[in-house]
């Protein structure tokens, strides 16, 4: 199995890339719009893999080749650059997964508010930019990437899934579960995915107003 | 401390009713627009919690003459007849705190989705209803009711309060956490509630696409 992160050299892509690294044997793929960008953070993760008595083989590319070599996709990068990004890899995501954890906010004197696209969603956003054939699946949003990156810190968290490929989705809930600690949820097809990406927003107000870091959530 | 819980015949107002009859020494009145419906469901909740040992005098009015009486008075209604709710016992509001747990939402073919009422939240819609010298606070949204009003099953979830009275709002969550293994976080001011209410349909939905009942929620 080969994962690649494109803009994997941001927080959530380093978070993720570390513990699959730890977690698994999966083919790790950092992409960047900057090769020698990717090839640094590659070196910087297998540094602190290293640290952790961790021997893991990361490989740096451009972002879209990143995408041609694997067989799920992330795009991990803001939601304004994710149309973008995706229309610039679409070309080598034949046969792969492509998966969105992207949430559009915007600042407010009350806090940070989730910023709806017209296309209901970020990840519908993200599923009008991919070619038809290509089941896009949302995930990761809320996640704290700082514990992620933290190889010390436990997991003990929630992530919600949305997609309409019920397959794809599947295989992308495996994928997350062999992060320990990291439990899946599914939540339906994409046509729900607003409430889950206004999930990250309220995180980010409840660690403020109350005074907490690198807050999760957990549904029982 | 007098709590009342106009609509307290409904499914919240029983589980708030039974957890602080139990867990507490707050005076409780449950309020109907039909008094005797009140009188029934008291004499239901005295009977549930006789079960349990606890020896609880609650009393049961009209909304509001329930409201009249309290220091505190929740809105146990559903979105669609909170503002005729807040109107009715308006001027029974006097010194007292208004507490809103109501969420509007709409059944679509993916599941519940949060209807965002046009004054921003339901929360915001409460306040406007209420006179502008009351206080109203957001709170116990999600809170799986079923859970709460059997009174052998543990709690452990947080509920999420928000409010524009700083004051007042403590005090809610002072109240709030007299509950057993009922925890509250501050979300900040009326203009964060959509995202505190949004979260109540996406429980639904996680409970029906996840196979699992009475969703809470835990942020750490």
């Amino acid at each position: 199995m080969r994962i690649a992160l494109c803009g994997g050299t941001g927080d959530l892509g380093e978070g993720l890339c570390l513990r699959w690294a730890k977690d698994t044997d999966y083919e790790l793929l950092v992409g960047s719009r900057d090769p020698e960008k990717a090839r640094d953070a590659v070196g910087r993760y297998e540094g602190t893999l290293d640290e952790h008595g961790v021997d893991a083989q990361l490989k740096g590319f451009a972002n879209e080749m990143a995408a041609d070599r694997a067989d799920v996709v992330l795009a991990c990068v803001p939601a304004y650059h994710l149309v973008d990004t995706i229309e610039s890899i679409a070309d080598r995501l034949d046969g792969s997964i492509l998966v969105s954890p992207a949430v559009g906010m915007k600042r407010e004197e009350s806090g940070l508010q989730y910023n709806r696209p017209g296309a209901g969603s970020v990840t519908a956003l993200a599923a009008g930019a991919a070619p038809d054939d290509v089941p896009v699946i949302g995930a990761f949003h809320s996640l704290a990437a700082g514990k992620l990156a933290d190889l010390d810190a436990e997991i003990g968290t929630d992530t919600l899934v949305v997609g309409d490929d019920t397959e794809a989705k599947e295989q992308v809930r495996s994928l997350a579960e062999e992060i320990s600690g990291l439990r899946t949820l599914d939540v339906g097809p994409i046509a729900n995915a607003a409430a889950v990406e206004s999930l990250t927003p309220l995180l980010i107000n409840l660690a403020q107003y109350n005074d907490i870091s690198d807050v999760g959530v957990q549904f029982e």
